[in-house]
């Protein structure tokens, strides 16, 4: 059983966010208002703004600038999917449709584009210059880090420090940047706002591997995309680049990285690597993660939100979703 | 003779926006580099910058933080350039290559996205929540008009409104934004940062309209571009729309707008309509505009930045370039 009563602690913090996503500025397209309710409605878990919300209580910053934060986050991470799934040609994320899958590559952009300066709206109102420009550097982080893949990145590539340097990009710095949000806004002193810093950039790294091992291990219902969508990319995810360091046979996972994307080859690649050490290999680096991130936490007082981040950390590796 | 004068009184601080604009952030891909150089090189006359600063120096603001906020201004200008080249397959802009022109679609998307973030970086940099505030408003107007005219545009509507909603926020908004800049750095009075706005909005408007009317009688090679190129894309500008209420045979024109893009149609239609009143009735329009825009300024004492925005409104107009 796994324990989600962190969400509760900020459930009403949580309202006021969906609120904010779901508010619609005078003047705006109803197109755009449509493209994003449904993307907002198709999101997730909700985890970048309950990391905020979480981090301003624990630092006791004020929870009306936080809630614009939170929301700054999540609509921040929805825009950078627009353009991601624009780049992949993906037509379905959390079983939802992308927006690409009904619109033009041209309204695509566009729509991303309103969504990344909704955000920079957002975070403007929790009236905090340090946060915006932390909001900012972070998705300069993201683009680099996408376009780094593109210029350098070679299909198949199995080097562990560019697959480290990757999720930090794609996924660590933004969620480090929501869980440092609190202490940003509480003006904490540095060494606590380091501390949250650290704590998110951990449970990302290990959020994200746990990605890529559902990646595998899902099954597409719970996915919402079909399993091995990585692989089928050319990408190298921790679980491959454990398998291929292992004493496995290990020409069916080639074959697939190589270029090889028929239905049957990525299904023996799949089975050879979930039927591996691999899986579980990953899995501990994830908890080592986690570990890492809840010790970061230590120099905090004990309180219901010190135990709400254990919570979520924890999460972070039990979940199957 | 044009008066180009009112570009020297900020020629120093234009340096800075200069080096602001050509710094490149510790781990930038040298992709991004080339491709910010390029781009901020192959740029125009600074004229948002340079309408920063001297707002900024009428209104006896941080000069300092308005170098950042005129860095951000021709940055936030140049990345919305980057994707509209992308959306209209543009590949040349002012005789220099477009990003799309040489690169694929993925590289321009997240090149542009790089460089709204890189535009929210600077602007933070000005430390002013406001204008911060502010700018992502207007990129909220700029990608809703293009929005807007993707979803409700018709190739060839001759609707008047409709231009001048395109063009307040294609053009004038953003250069509405760096002239009340200086205003809202110097927390001046709110009737002087509306002054000042409006003053903006005019010239900005005047400026779109001058640049609709380049497009049929300028060369190509001062252009930097095919003359004729809005007509081409079935966009019926202030030219066009004039035309179609004149005693003039429309049919050449209604052609072209209707779809016929063979060069010796366009060819015929651009006759058309610089033979007709069109043009002259454009300008004239823009230099009723200009007036408005200088008698905003009628507040303001009369100082060497004050006689600078005049010139800088005429030469909005008196432009051939």
């Amino acid at each position: 059983m796994i324990d989600l009563s962190f969400f509760n602690l900020v459930e009403d913090d949580l309202v006021k966010v969906e609120n904010l996503l779901g508010k619609h500025p005078a003047g705006q397209h109803k197109a755009i208002s449509m493209a994003v309710d449904h993307l907002v409605a198709g999101g997730g878990k909700r985890l970048r703004p309950t990391l905020v919300l979480l981090s301003a209580r624990l630092c006791d910053a004020d929870i009306d600038r936080a809630v614009f934060a939170a929301a700054a986050a999540e609509m921040l991470h929805t825009a950078t999917l627009v353009h991601d799934d624009l780049i992949d040609g993906s037509l379905i994320r959390r079983g939802v449709e992308t927006l690409n899958a009904g619109w033009t590559p041209a309204a695509t952009v566009l729509t991303g584009d309103y969504m990344f300066a909704r955000a920079a709206h957002l975070v403007a109102q929790a009236d905090n210059v340090q946060l915006t420009q932390r909001f900012a550097e972070t998705l300069m982080v993201i683009c680099n880090g996408e376009i780094r893949q593109m210029f350098n990145g070679k299909p198949g590539q199995t080097d562990l420090e560019e697959y480290e340097r990757r999720i930090y990009a794609k996924t660590a710095r933004l969620i480090a940047l929501s869980a440092e949000a609190g202490a940003i806004l509480a003006n904490a002193q540095n060494s606590l706002e380091e501390a949250l810093r650290r704590y998110g950039e951990k449970i990302g790294t290990a959020f994200q591997i746990v990605d890529d091992v559902l990646d595998f291990v899902a099954d597409e219902e719970t996915l919402g995309k079909p399993v091995g969508s990585d692989l089928r990319q050319g990408l190298a995810t921790l679980p491959v680049l454990l398998f291929l360091t292992s004493e496995s046979d290990q020409r069916v996972v080639h074959d697939v990285l190589e270029g090889n994307h028929s239905e049957d080859a990525v299904r023996k690649a799949v089975q050879a690597i979930t039927d591996s050490q691999a899986i579980e290999k990953a899995l501990e680096a994830a908890r080592r993660h986690v570990q890492d991130a809840k010790r970061a936490l230590d120099r905090f007082p004990d309180t219901s939100y010190r135990t709400a981040l254990l919570d979520l950390a924890d999460f972070t590796v039990d979940r199957r979703f």
